[in-house]
């Protein structure tokens, strides 16, 4: 029957099947309201009924006008399953499990590839070096097409990065480095343009702040981000607030993406609820035009095909799934993402670090004493309660912060692994273990601080003025 | 009672008041779901039920989640009642009625003010010379502030002008040039500053059509508006798609706006729905933020506070009225308004002249035959069936479009009394005043074609070019 809309129904994801569900209804309404001859009112009606059967299948939910559907989970047999035991969104993240959030299952979830073995060793070939430790031990663990851009670099064809921050205060915290860390690290062995977008206007949206503040944070926060040592002739660094009013491109870039993209999607992906601005409503078209070469003329002469590859911490993957989506419906080519875990908090790995805690976090500015005590105070323990029995039974490395924190910045990996088997057999004490987290991270924040104090406004400044960089496109 | 929230509910409009139910009923879920003490729940509860009581009372609705109020009409004695006889918005203008919509209805359900013969009379007196032709006819029959607007003019404070267009296609018709020749006569009397937006970019989330076509038909129309006849020194026209990669200043009034207009106000406003993309939603913010000086930092001299004056269709005014409601809030001026009567399709004052439909208008690219022959067989008349007939009981100039042509297009008062007075006697043939129209309208196409023909590219490059005018600030 020309009716069914079964054959091309099965290729679409439950928000898109839910559009089509709405869409028709408008039809039939409109119909009805036009007095339409009753035949054609009778099979906008069948179509509705089709539709609304293919979501239930789909979904295991009865449609609900209005009501998008929840995030799901598709197991293999294709029954549904609510997933709420880990909360992941760009605003939030939380689980109930000292390891931290569950990645194997948002992988599922999110529907990203695992970084495996292989892709590790194929990055190894093409870059002829050794890969990062953050690749090594599984903090990148996440990916989609990494395959496609080693493809590329492979053939010589030209890629760029592009990462970011909300700048929603002054204080950065250590966890913050980590995307910037790698992305500087990809950077050099690949020798690629890297764009670095600082979303003050979205601060402005979301926090009770003004525009000045948000700018002003960004800029300030700007000088962390150069002071990894990023190389001014291959990086461009721009606030939204600045930028957007320096660049046609990107606002074109911008406006498509908002073309392609209702409230019912930004509601199903984000949360979004009528009660919010209109402002946050269209935000994520913001976050999504740097991934088109086409947002920077300067950089890439105009040209608008050039891949994209996005290092970021795996609550920002929504924004680049709707990307993703839109991409081809512009004509762009879809950014290819490589997703990082997130810091934990000193308290332990079930939230992620906040820079609005003091207590959270080491922060860029703290001094090595605060350092000291903030490890000593608030790093939880994967330890046993009494000395005796540590020695008996050893520590637990999988929630001790302590030890997660060394994967992140102890780059040494015979010694990361010694002390993993010193703890876990008791040989090793707490007390032992947060003495070679502050000798670590006591020179690390220190090297940091004094590279920052060499960032003046003027290079700040040259960092994010749009301009050509040191490729040619 | 602390709890009572009616003292400060009365001055809240219905959406308003929608919102703080919302809002309250947010704020009572979250105290359940953190198991709040009872009396403070207990506490929000009644607050919310007292919220919901004011609803009531000043909408005549029962209070329901997700449906905004409609517009309403509040009837003196505080009773409500819906108005659904004329259909205006900005995408749509619809009556049953021949003389057209019912302005005096329009003004109450709108609340904005009539332009009376007082403030025509003020008008002359400010600018010691006869008001244009189109306040003293009523085609400029309504206003928001224009006396405030005034008190600034006579007490040497500066004000601006902004009118704009949306360049849906190529061909503009007569209609289309009403407030700009208003605004030219404004700019002229008040010697002012004056923008013009060009919301290429509204036009390409409305319509299906490429970025690339809306940019050209906004360069296009600009060579239109040119041949009016605006000052160069005193003029900036803009596109939306350029502009807004130019000027910081603008995006940041846009992000303002956005932050402080959330879907359910959009909705009630311009009856978006969920199936409607973000770009649309969130474009009423890009119409609003050239209402505010800092928006052209280059013409103001970075300078916030300058009042606005817009003279435009009353279509426009859901963009306006929202923009007046957040100007407050962000702490800028409300701008001022002058609103025209629509423009009549050669068929009849029933709906607008439509650009898509070539017989409904006269284009400023039709050749004087066109003209003749449009007018002679499209222009409906108020004329009676025969000869005989028009001279005894006359024709009817209330509903007549050649008549109504004339009362915009010919500036001689005393002519068009006499041809009033004469097609209402029966004296005039409809065929005679057809004559008298195409008579007029000949001359002031052609006029504009050769004036259009003198707009080279390099001069709209002029106007559109962000620069000082010649105004200091």
């Amino acid at each position: 029957m020309a009716d069914s809309p079964n054959c091309d129904l099965k290729s679409l994801s439950p928000l898109q099947l839910f559009e089509r569900v709405t869409e028709q209804g408008e039809k039939v309404r409109a119909l009805k309201a036009g007095k339409a001859p009753k035949d054609e009112i009778d099979a906008a009606v069948r179509m509705l009924l089709s539709l609304k059967l293919s979501y239930k299948t789909t979904t295991g939910q009865d449609y609900q006008a209005g009501l998008p559907p929840k995030d799901l989970v598709l197991i293999n047999n294709g029954t549904t399953k609510e997933e709420d035991e880990d909360l992941v969104d760009p605003w939030n993240v939380q689980t109930s499990n000292a390891k931290g959030v569950d990645y194997d299952k948002l992988i599922v979830r999110f529907g990203s590839s695992k970084i495996d073995t292989d892709l590790i060793n194929r990055i190894e070939r093409a870059i002829g070096q050794k890969p990062h430790h953050f690749l090594r031990r599984g903090i990148f663990f996440s990916h989609r097409d990494m395959d496609q851009v080693l493809d590329a670099y492979e053939n010589k064809k030209p890629f760029y990065l592009y990462t970011g921050r909300g700048p929603s205060s002054q204080a950065m915290h250590v966890g913050h480095l980590i995307p910037f860390l790698f992305t500087k690290w990809l950077q050099e062995v690949f020798d690629v343009p890297l764009v670095i977008q600082l979303t003050d206007d979205e601060k402005y949206l979301w926090k009770d702040m003004t525009i000045e503040k948000a700018y002003e944070y960004a800029r300030e926060n700007a000088k962390d981000i150069i002071a990894c040592g990023f190389d001014v002739n291959k990086t461009f660094i721009f606030s939204d607030l600045d930028y957007l009013g320096t660049s046609a491109g990107f606002y074109n870039n911008i406006v498509k993406v908002q073309k392609h993209v209702t409230f019912n999607q930004v509601k199903g992906i984000f949360g979004f609820t009528d009660s919010d601005c209109i402002g946050k409503i269209s935000f994520p078209a913001i976050q999504a035009a740097p991934s088109f070469s086409s947002s920077f003329p300067q950089i890439f002469n105009g040209k608008e095909n050039i891949q994209c590859l996005i290092p970021c911490a795996i609550d920002q993957d929504p924004y680049f799934r709707m990307t993703r989506d839109v991409a081809p419906r512009i004509g762009q080519p879809k950014p290819a993402l490589l997703h990082s875990v997130f810091f934990p908090a000193l308290q332990g790995a079930q939230t992620k670090m906040s820079a609005s805690d003091p207590n959270s976090s080491i922060f860029l500015t703290d001094t090595a004493k605060q350092i000291k005590t903030k490890i000593n105070k608030h790093a939880f323990s994967g330890g046993r309660d009494t000395i005796e029995e540590h020695r008996k039974y050893g520590g637990n490395c999988d929630v001790d912060v302590s030890f997660m924190y060394l994967t992140f910045f102890l780059e040494d990996d015979d010694r990361l692994e010694q002390l993993k088997q010193a703890y876990t057999s008791g040989e090793l004490l707490t007390g032992e273990l947060k003495k070679v987290l502050i000798e670590t991270m006591q020179p690390l924040v220190a090297a940091h601080q004094e590279r920052r104090k060499q960032v003046t406004d003027e290079i700040v400044k040259q960092f994010m003025t749009p301009r050509k960089l040191a490729f040619e496109f």
